[in-house]
């Protein structure tokens, strides 16, 4: 299917929390359906989206009807079960591509496509068992940081090593996962490009933003990022690169290192992403949109910022502070409709026009 | 109740067309519920709100189960049944008030409110019958315009009187509803300010936009209107008064004509309105979001713009551009999800930044 889908046609979305959701909202602005499947009941996404199945992804039957029902399948996360996938695909196709998928599920695998591609990554090793890990830190160094290869995000399923002493509690808190020892990049800055390609070929970059992370979960991204024109250039080349090589279809977030021999790759994520919220409030087209219209093999928007824009996620205790946030004039509010604040939980996030 | 609603709280909405659809995406973003009430199946708002109930306004147990579920009640129109709205209110606040609604749903009654409250309206006279539109034809002169005085909207209900023989035709064409003559104001621009007033008595207005009209129907809207800066803020004040003197609360589209003798008041709609839908493009808080806003109590937006931006309506064949319009880079494409397309029927909107 090379078709651009006409208004009324059903894009299905694999995970239905806050990304899922403003999908959804997304695709409905064009007119598309959307049909959620999701584990979970009554997710973040089953209130925007057009129809919603609540199953896990072992259940074959509620796959197929899924499948069946839509005209195209896409996610909001990468850590789908890969039997789940074969089941889809046999149905209709996946967008973006189960190639990128493979690669960004794994840590060691995408760091090594990196390499391959000719792009510069953090120092890494495959950490098979404590030899390997001592062998590894003998040439890494420390402190370096112990991670899982798979099913990490927001800094969980890591552990810091800041001295060859630390590696045996390190290696034991990952309770025998598969892991990745990764070298500190000494940077002076985070910055992500959030990058689309559509079926056509075409790439379009939104500018990058730069990054503030705590606790290993984002804060707040600021577009224009502090840094020379010609880094910005370098790092919008450099995503356009990484789609190209995987014929990508979708929007990609790709965080990147600011250090003084250019940019090195921290993670590209095969989805929407959060530090591409900002686009919500700062372009016409933004990255929601981008990836359903890719998706949907309809033309692109070319990613023009009108506006500079800080975005600041709403996490756990941030809640708090809902009421003078919702004071504040040019804020604009993003709720993720969670009955259900924890801490460290994103529960939504604001732009703000600088 | 005039504590601001919490996330997790819902907002019934009566009517389920493109503006409650509109209004639920605003809503579900500050983290609120919608709660569509609708007769007819499958409006373009079941999409994107949470609940919806598909019932007849006569239908007294399924207003009271509505009501119940909503912890505050709006509508995206003003032709709601007496009836309805006198059940509902037993249960929960209606907002915008019901004196904006008995005002504006009879253009008899909204003509003279208008002129008692000292604002410029086009000249007019109670219909009753041949004799009476006999008498105002001779007051007002030719041409004219008899209109439905209840139950009109893009051009329907309307007979243009171009010489007193074309009085009777007129006449006949109302079928005997209660009627209005209208005399013709003679315009350099139609313009509207989409303003908002919150429950703590503030007022925000949107920059007055330029509309242009074909057949009765709205097709573009401009900001900023061509108009210098002193008629601007007239409009604003205009229609700042009007709010303030219905104690309203939410959104009201104040349509004005600017004429050689300074403004004239066209009409009000109590609700949002099609010439404020370039602000969900020109400003952080569009809108929906500032209905929204308002009718739960929290406190508005500023309705500051950050660009220029053109409205064009998609009305019938315009969809035929659709591939068209979809390729333009700049182009933010609004549909409202309905499957048949027929000649003068809205389809959607596009907001295109200048």
């Amino acid at each position: 299917m090379t078709k651009p889908l006409s208004p009324g046609a059903t894009i299905g979305i694999l995970g239905g929390g806050q990304l899922g959701r403003m999908l959804s909202v997304a695709a409905s602005r064009l007119g598309l359906h959307v049909h959620i499947y999701e584990p979970a009941a009554n997710p973040p996404a089953s209130e925007t989206a057009d129809r919603i199945t609540t199953a896990p992804y072992e259940d074959h039957d509620a796959l197929t009807a899924f499948a069946k029902d839509c005209d195209v399948i896409t996610y909001e996360f990468e850590n789908i079960p890969t039997e789940a996938l074969d089941l889809l695909e046999q149905h209709r196709p996946i967008r973006p591509c189960r190639e990128a998928l493979r690669i960004s599920q794994d840590r060691l695998t995408e760091k090594g496509w990196l390499a391959d591609l000719g792009l510069q990554v953090a120092p890494f090793a495959d950490i098979k068992d404590a030899a390997s890990l001592d062998t590894a830190l003998e040439r890494i160094g420390a402190p370096a940081i112990l991670k899982t290869r798979r099913f990490g995000y927001d800094g969980k399923g890591q552990a810091r090593i800041n001295a060859p002493e630390d590696a045996a509690d390190a290696l034991a808190s990952l309770n025998g996962a598969p892991a990745i020892l990764e070298g500190f990049v000494s940077f002076t800055r985070e910055i992500s490009v959030i990058a689309a390609r559509g079926l056509d070929g075409r790439v379009a970059c939104f500018d990058p933003g730069e990054n503030v992370h705590r606790e290993g979960i984002l804060r707040t991204t600021t577009v224009p990022a502090t840094i020379p024109h010609s880094l910005a250039t370098d790092a919008v080349l450099m995503a356009s690169r990484i789609l190209t090589a995987l014929d990508y279809v979708g929007v990609m977030g790709v965080e990147l290192f600011v250090t003084d021999t250019g940019l090195v790759v921290n993670e590209i994520a095969p989805r929407v992403h959060n530090s591409g919220h900002w686009t919500q409030n700062g372009c016409q087209i933004d990255q929601f949109e981008q990836h359903i219209r890719a998706v949907a093999g309809w033309p692109l928007g070319d990613g023009k910022r009108h506006s500079d824009v800080e975005m600041e996620n709403l996490i756990g205790e941030d809640m708090d502070r809902l009421a003078q946030i919702a004071a504040e004039p040019g804020a604009a509010l993003h709720l993720y409709g969670k009955a259900e604040t924890r801490p460290g939980r994103k529960m939504g996030h604001v732009n703000r026009l600088r």
